[in-house]
């Protein structure tokens, strides 16, 4: 028997048949929801519904020297999910049951595979909140959100991924399971495991369940747009706001003068001039609607006297509210203004952004196919996006453009990848932002963990 | 020339004279700051000033197979810092610069041996806040906050430790130099290193710098102390307020009645009754001082109009506020009401608190030789200490009272540290709170940073 043979033999041992998807059933599925016109390629397809068969197909791949891609909801950005002929796929999908929410201990306990949304869906139906916040909500799977360490909208204010999880149950690349579902949110007894899983991209093990820490829902939503002209104003808010709507503020996001003009310039609504270099979407939440608000918009006429910003409107309605978040949200519409386009999704000290996106601008400004650039983030977390576009797909191009938005990261101690992860795409450039031994480092656990490299191989080390 | 002559001139030739203490000057010092009377057992005293330093001392513990003991302020409450007289110790005393604060990025970078307090009243002046604040923060030093992953009184509102270290610089027990001092919040660039060393009590490495996130400093802070008779009141107090003082609450501590009738039965002040079950310490911090203590005031009354709580004060002058925190924060009153006290730090899902802790009063009240029981401590984390009085020193009794505390905690997935760490004298119990599984990992862990067992033996796993 060949070894493909054997393997899909000990498969059928442990799956029952709908579990296993082997040939056509295997063309039908595709590695990336963006990707739907490319057929997946893999030996079979493995949908565990417990994590002891999770467990059993990996004791099998490690006889087998196998390989195995993790699929959750196929919304990685970093080819995290790409996967080849030779390669098993384990998706955890059937795997997606929200198991407990203890209202008391502000916790919730859900398989792997449970849609990000249907958590804060379920949280919220007891009046609680998982201030999970991120475009892919809707598709992504709570163990790719762990694994990858998945940031957002509400960074700021509650922390990432990492911050939620008080519990993990993961299988090892030897087939162990380590569990511990914990609900608490101290615990100093020994080394802190499940650190080592989430952000790990799935390569030293497989998440299977995790406990997440939930919030009281807050009951008020304010915002405000405000357009500034120096970088400088925009830290001098940020500083502002902090200090006077403390512990509410919870989003403040920046977009350059001409992100601003492409996100205005077709349907959506411009609730204020293009004149300005920078616009920053605030967001405040508390517990006391008409206080909160008021307080709010006297601390943005505060700031419009004491000349820190240039001009700003208050969001009146939820329906206003909504349309002015637009403009930050749809950021489709950006990568839809050029032939090809180029994301990045760096992280810098907050001091710093203003004059290095200035710097990467004006470098770019003179590639010749460069056509747009869209800076755009998460500034009072430190992380900018870029979407650049460009009518050359290149690999000639697409490096002399990496090279530029990654150069000024070392000088500055940023970072690569501030929430998209290194995947495949991005592990070529991950000494812009690690040493040295902090790269050997890494290889050593991934070697401890995973010494036959059988676990998403190719993902951030080897 | 015997080995520890040999080390001794090695390190000589490293040190500088007065960075190496020898005999006499070793006797003069000690290893806890509790136990001044004990004199200090070491083969010698490291004193170093450079983490090139650190990282030589290392390579040269390394060839001569020579047990480190990382010194640091020495209030460590699980023997962390207990040393043997063929163990080499190394201070980081020398290394306590604050090397820079970031007003705009809102960072400190600190080297391992600055005090806590210092780097506290540095962030201060600038208004911001480092918001660690715990008991021994005026001789701790950062590096061991760091390595233990410190909590203290605003954990729940600000996080322990491991939430406000952004940047960690480290020596590996090879003498590897990891040197990550980002400022940023985000960094999703590989494995997240800085986790490994973050609580794990100094056994993978010794922290040399780290960078610090601070937060832009409330301007007020209001207080209220009330008392309930059932413990789901508790929980409903917390989550009326959670949801009611959103973003604002920083402090909601527990003390049980019979903690209570101790605190105050001497000269603290008594602002109410001592016939209820359960007394609460409630701050918060807004920016707002006479609107945050109107809306704290307003939600205490409707507390009590709803019969969530029995009665309650609010602090009404910063004296006021001070003398009621006070009946929290003076615990050693507690220490000293019986001959020999014992120290529990347990971390529980808060909705099982109420019933757990009752469950072990009753049975400890069965011991022959305890003699007083008090339980108090960080309810909204999940976190309680105990202390508990005895007449009796025996390793039997002591078992028997840690068998009583630690029973439950399997159960309920809780942990037998909370805050303090496990270090030489929780060892014994780990498996209380943690599997084989995990256990096993952590052994791997250990030895595949540090094979020679060199850096803090004895420590959580060997």
């Amino acid at each position: 028997m060949m070894n493909g043979e054997s393997l899909i033999e000990g498969l059928k041992s442990i799956l029952k048949k709908n579990q296993l998807l082997l040939k056509s059933d295997v063309l039908s599925r595709f590695s990336h929801i963006w990707k739907t016109d490319q057929k997946l390629q893999a030996i079979a397809v493995a949908l565990p519904k417990t994590t002891k068969e999770v467990s059993e197909i990996i004791k099998l791949c490690n006889k087998h020297n196998q390989q195995i891609i993790v699929h959750g909801g196929l919304t990685n950005l970093v080819g995290g999910t790409e996967t080849k002929k030779n390669q098993l796929v384990i998706s955890l999908e059937k795997m997606n049951s929200i198991e407990e929410i203890d209202s008391k201990s502000k916790t919730i306990t859900v398989q792997a595979g449970a849609i990000v949304e249907n958590i804060i869906n379920a949280a919220e139906e007891k009046n609680l909140l998982l201030p999970l916040n991120f475009g892919a909500k809707g598709s992504a799977q709570i163990g790719g959100a762990v694994s990858v360490n998945a940031g957002g909208l509400r960074v700021f204010r509650f922390g990432m991924t990492r911050q939620m999880v008080l519990g993990i149950e993961v299988v090892l690349p030897d087939g162990t399971i380590i569990s511990s579902l914990k609900k608490i949110i101290k615990d100093n007894s020994g080394y802190d495991l499940k650190q080592l899983f989430i952000g790990s991209e799935g390569t030293l093990g497989i998440v299977t369940r995790v406990v997440l820490r939930l919030q009281e829902a807050p009951k008020s939503r304010s915002s405000a747009f405000v357009a500034l002209n120096s970088y400088d104003n925009v830290v001098n808010l940020l500083k502002y706001l902090e200090s006077n709507l403390s512990g509410s503020l919870s989003g403040f996001e920046l977009i350059w003068n001409r992100t601003y003009k492409a996100m205005t310039e077709s349907e959506l609504i411009k609730p204020l001039g293009d004149n300005y270099n920078y616009y920053v979407f605030i967001e405040s939440m508390g517990s006391e609607p008409k206080a909160d608000y008021q307080l709010l918009e006297y601390h943005i006429e505060e700031s419009l006297k004491k000349d820190i910003i240039e001009d700003g409107v208050m969001a009146k309605t939820s329906k206003e509210l909504q349309q002015i978040w637009q403009i930050r949200e749809d950021v489709a519409i950006l990568a839809s203004k050029a032939r090809y386009d180029q994301h990045f999704d760096i992280s810098l000290p907050v001091s710093k952004i203003g004059d290095v996106i200035n710097s990467i601008i004006k470098k770019l400004e003179k590639v010749k196919h460069v056509k747009t650039i869209f800076p755009f983030g998460h500034v009072a977390d430190g992380n900018i996006h870029f979407i650049i576009g460009r009518d050359d797909d290149s690999d000639l191009v697409i490096d002399q453009i990496n090279s530029i938005v990654y150069s000024p990261l070392k000088k500055f101690n940023g970072s690569l990848s501030a929430e998209h992860g290194i995947g495949l795409h991005k592990k070529g450039y991950l000494e812009t932002t690690r040493s040295k031994e902090e790269i050997k480092l890494m290889e050593k656990l991934k070697t401890m963990f995973d010494p036959k490299n059988i676990l998403n191989p190719g993902r951030i080390v080897f």
